[in-house]
């Protein structure tokens, strides 16, 4: 089974011509809580474990497409992109998936509204504003649930920003995958908050995809993760459910920790830290021995996200005047 | 069975009384490149899983002891202690399991040789030296065997101090810790190097002890530790006896990165690590990819010692001109 076979069975019986000349839909990006970290399957992007989420409100891709004979045109930000450049190529490979015929070819338009150098991934809600914009162009009125599994075929985390607000991708355990997509949890917070601290935007040293290989193939500590993230999972999924910010705080920066702890057990060592990380965690533990339930979560790469409430948001101004704060729930 | 069980046992048969005026010592400090990692008696220092260190040649501490009756006095490089400071109350608490009888009190001249504020722990050479020291005065002429476990009833790790080069720490397996001792491996390796790269020399935010404890008890990536030592004592092992630094570099430095790592997924989490330990793990793997064999270790701080053979000497402190280097085998 490949991405091509999986896409035929979801898309069976959907048109293989558009329904209107322009599709298009927004997905926001997303932060994971509890973290997804190795996959089974490398070519469907299976998990080896479920995940929650944090979709970010109105940050995130807007993608417009239209069809036209030809090779695929793809502007990001309103600049056209080489056709060899990376995000040209996995947005023409990811189109690949449902070209009704060889020589069709699609205008795609994206405008990230994240902002740049936030060092947040573009590929969740760049994938899944664009397997949202093909159901618009096509009319096929997809199911989220196979939305989901469409996003997922681009990449991963594009399976929950498909979604708002909390959202859980379970794992699954088909080998076709159709039982690996989103969901969202039916909880709002509107006092949820997320800080952005970047510490670096430029490419990392070891890609999230070779990071996650190399750590389930090599360290030792990975045997462990899955019995982490089931266990983070349900405390994420109570804290969210009784509004116990302490409790979801606590596991979500346990679980990005242990994470990173998997990858420094590979080898060759993965460490996505700078020196700068490292000095922004320890002035959030010294915060928080002060009072303030102000958590954090990292994903594959230097940057740091803090996890607070609303109440908190003026001693965090006040302590990281450079943070970028994003309200998830608008 | 705590630890004056153990001490009596241990000294059945032995004089109580000085076989001269002043008795001596000295005990090497030791690097582990292996880790101890965990306790599995804290009373007693027994150890979770067996250990491999390389002693520090000539840099430990120097003890010399008398006899006089009253309170003990401790001097530490020529100076007096205060009666409360933890040295010295370390130091009592640890000779009142062969102190004859209540009002029998200790000289005790203790040197160190290892560079101030070179980060280097000093309680392994410091009671190994003690335990050295109180053989020579009593004149017990114990084994080395016994006189490892005396050592570890002082600290963990000074169970490998009352040995040169490289040397073994069984765990063993019995409570009352009579089977877990030192013993030299028999290879001597000329060319091997220690580089010290201090970080910092202030007191760590958690102590080893604290941390060792926290990590046992919290992190569920301490489970595979056992395992990961498992696989990397005989991997240092082997390489020790085939001369094969690259196996060795290689299995020290993921060993120190998968014990940080287990800390790491304790709660709350212990990083020891400072924005300039991360800054040198990086020019480290950078100098790596071009060539030079140099690896690295880290103890239960933010320290980095370097692990290199001579013929890398020049490119090391070119690299680093603040490097300490230390050839063990003089």
């Amino acid at each position: 089974l490949n991405k091509a076979d999986v896409a035929r069975q979801l898309l069976t019986g959907c048109a293989t011509s558009p329904a209107k000349t322009r599709g298009e839909a927004f997905a926001p990006s997303n932060i994971a809580l509890c973290k997804y970290w190795g996959k089974r399957d490398d070519d469907l992007n299976l998990p080896m474990t479920s995940s929650v989420s944090i979709s970010l409100g109105d940050l995130g891709t807007r993608t417009a497409l239209s069809m036209a004979e030809g090779a695929d045109t793809v502007t990001l930000n309103g600049e056209v992109l080489a056709r060899d450049s990376t995000f040209a190529l996995g947005v023409s490979r990811f189109l690949d998936l449902v070209r009704p015929h060889r020589a069709a070819g699609f205008r795609v338009e994206t405008v990230n509204s994240i902002p740049t150098a936030a060092g947040l991934a573009s590929s969740a809600s760049g994938f899944a504003a664009l397997a949202l914009a093909l159901d618009d162009l096509f009319g096929w009125r997809l199911d989220p649930k196979r939305l989901s599994i469409l996003a997922r075929l681009g990449s991963g985390s594009a399976a929950r920003s498909v979604l708002k607000g909390f959202v859980e991708w379970r794992a699954g355990d088909s080998p076709d995958g159709m039982d690996s997509f989103a969901e969202a949890l039916p909880e709002r917070w509107p006092d949820f908050r997320i800080g952005l601290l970047t510490v670096s935007s430029r490419p990392k040293a070891v890609g999230s995809r070779e990071a996650m290989r190399r750590t389930r193939e090599t360290s030792a500590l990975y045997h462990v993760w899955p019995a982490i993230v089931e266990r983070d999972l349900a405390l994420i999924k109570e804290a969210v459910s009784a509004r116990d910010f302490d409790r979801l705080g606590r596991t979500a920066e346990s679980n990005a920790l242990n994470m990173h702890a998997t990858s420094l057990g590979a080898w060759p060592p993965v460490l996505f830290w700078l020196p700068e990380s490292v000095a922004l965690m320890h002035r959030i533990w010294a915060l928080r021995e002060d009072g303030p339930a102000v958590y954090f979560t990292m994903d594959a790469g230097p940057n740091i996200k803090l996890l607070f409430l609303a109440a908190e948001t003026a001693v965090v101004k006040s302590l990281f005047p450079e943070v970028h704060i994003i309200a998830p729930f608008g």
